[in-house]
């Protein structure tokens, strides 16, 4: 890919941000992730690679202002969309856009090519370890969702079985178990390198709030008075 | 104190709180790590001590939409007031007030009183550990700060020395040192057994973010070309 085509796809997706840092940052990630993965592999067109990484998230402000669209979806047309108005050929044009409508998991909407999947690992692997915890943190602080849900006793749910939405919760039905959804073995082994750091992070959590409340509600309930 | 008391104040503060559940389960962990603190030490007015934790950020709502404004100074006034309004002595009231005034770490505001010093370190806790790494990334997302900055080789910063707003520039900046500011013994051994929880999830994140772009652009650099 000439520099000229890359800083024209930059800008694009730049301006598809809203000056999101978060968004931003995790697109950088998610192309860096994607060539360290590309080097194991033979074969890979860059060009197509490259742009799809660029454009994979350009339709999450609509979906955030409208949670019944898919960011996939979206921008996979926008990408398209794009491409061809700026004189690509629409053979590349319709790889990055196979690429980018099927990096989200979804059963019935897998990744076919090889570009596809590096894609799909690349961005599976920035919500594993220590910055998928961080990044799902950020996402529930402007969501407003809590940390964790209470149990009918008053104690802290690990997340397991519960059913409003908390930061525990996304962990036990999402973060914990990504690790086994990886198309490449490079990425596979880098989420697995990664693992330990979000295991630690939710088991120290989980023990500092739990703990908190099952001492404290106790001498709480000794010290309160009838009248 | 009587639970009806009990209930009076926790409605005033659930009121003041704005429907945010992040503002709201730090209220609780506060209060019961007052009650594990205050288990280790004689004398303390558990009436002041429970009042003091549960109003002691009545005044964030205040300091959010103003950041000129300090949320323990507006918030120690609203308790005053609502004490006094509700028939608490004055003095009781006098007490609670400067519980709440001295919360915050300032150099020229330290707290007094047992109790003024267990609220601080109460609410210290909570910034400690996991717990603070993840309070503080809720934060960063509701402000819209992003988790680092770039150095001006295109590296990530660790956020030492940095003058932008980051998690990684919190981190070096307050959430390192904190672990050295505590006012009793049993509060200060509570945030030591935490502090592992906090740097070994800092330095995952570091090394996890910094590899991605180090090895990343390096790649990226070799792949693009002049035309």
């Amino acid at each position: 890919m000439t520099r000229e085509t890359y800083s024209l796809l930059e800008n694009y997706m730049l301006s598809c941000m809203d000056d999101s840092a978060h968004d931003r940052e995790h697109v950088y990630r998610v192309l860096y992730h994607a060539l360290e993965i590309a080097e194991t592999l033979d074969d890979v067109d860059y060009d197509i690679l490259i742009a799809a990484c660029l454009l994979h998230d350009i339709g999450r402000k609509e979906q955030f202002e409208n949670p019944a669209l898919c960011h996939a979806a979206v921008g996979s047309k926008k990408a398209f969309a794009f491409l061809t108005a700026h004189g690509f050929d629409k053979e590349y044009a319709e790889q990055v856009r196979r690429c980018i409508l099927t990096h989200r998991f979804r059963e019935n909407n897998q990744p076919q090519s090889l570009e596809a999947q590096i894609l799909f690992d690349a961005d599976k692997l920035d919500v594993t370890g220590a910055m998928g915890m961080a990044r799902t943190l950020i996402y529930k602080g402007i969501v407003s969702e809590p940390l964790y849900s209470l149990l009918p006793d008053g104690t802290v749910s690990d997340g397991a079985g519960d059913d409003a939405p908390s930061f525990f919760q996304e962990y036990k039905y999402k973060l914990e178990h990504i690790y086994d959804r990886f198309y490449t073995e490079k990425g596979a082994s880098l989420a697995e390198e990664r693992r330990q750091a979000a295991v630690c992070f939710y088991n120290n959590l989980y023990r500092e709030a739990a703990s908190a409340y099952q001492d404290g509600q106790d001498m709480l309930a000794g010290l309160l008075t009838d009248s």
